[in-house]
């Protein structure tokens, strides 16, 4: 598959907030997943699948998504961008903010081996 | 300068239509640029700041600008995006078309050394 293919699949996936399936289906076992800051304490860096769906389960159970709005994908070689413009609301604090971000997906064999989440951290 | 502080001079320098001060200010001697695809014979990747001067002059001159939307930046340690949307005319052929690409830029000692170009090549 070229990555262009893989790149529609994961943004259909995103769009019909399936998500699940591009961690069982698209993800290398060994993938890398990056955010742009993390908290005081914790990793800006996962690696290895169960780490990073623990990640999003974590983050799916502790969000409430009002609306998604996701853009792309922008490939270049073995690469390629998505945006992400989420309207959420964070349970445990019940603050609600606009998630603004962009990804950059690595693939190779196939398989997304990396993900890297760009999104300002209000510096 | 933080990568956020040189993402938003670079982004600012993009709406004010001064990319001709983001080649001479903000870009490494060495920078290499990289596009998504390349024609026939020519190199998708250029080297050098005189090169992607040149690059840059050349796309200028070939093509009319009516109207340009810069957004971003999304930063992630000492990379940014940028996402452009572009509705130009190619000079030499008449097309007119909508240029839609998100912009990777990698920064090393407060410079940027790096640029890649994302965008569908109607795959």
């Amino acid at each position: 598959m070229s990555t262009m293919d893989i790149a529609k699949k994961y943004v259909e996936l995103c769009k019909t907030h399936q998500n699940h399936l591009i961690i069982e289906t698209m993800f290398s076992p060994d993938i890398v997943s990056v955010e742009a800051g993390a908290p005081p304490g914790a990793s800006a860096e996962v690696t290895g699948i169960k780490a990073v769906g623990e990640k999003s389960k974590t983050w799916m159970e502790t969000h409430e998504v009002h609306s998604a709005k996701v853009e792309g994908p922008w490939p270049n070689g073995d690469k390629f961008i998505v945006r992400f413009t989420y309207d959420v609301t964070n349970k445990p604090s019940g603050q609600r903010f606009t998630m603004d971000e962009a990804a950059l997906l690595t693939v190779a064999g196939d398989k997304i081996v990396r993900e890297e989440f760009f999104y300002s951290m209000g510096g």
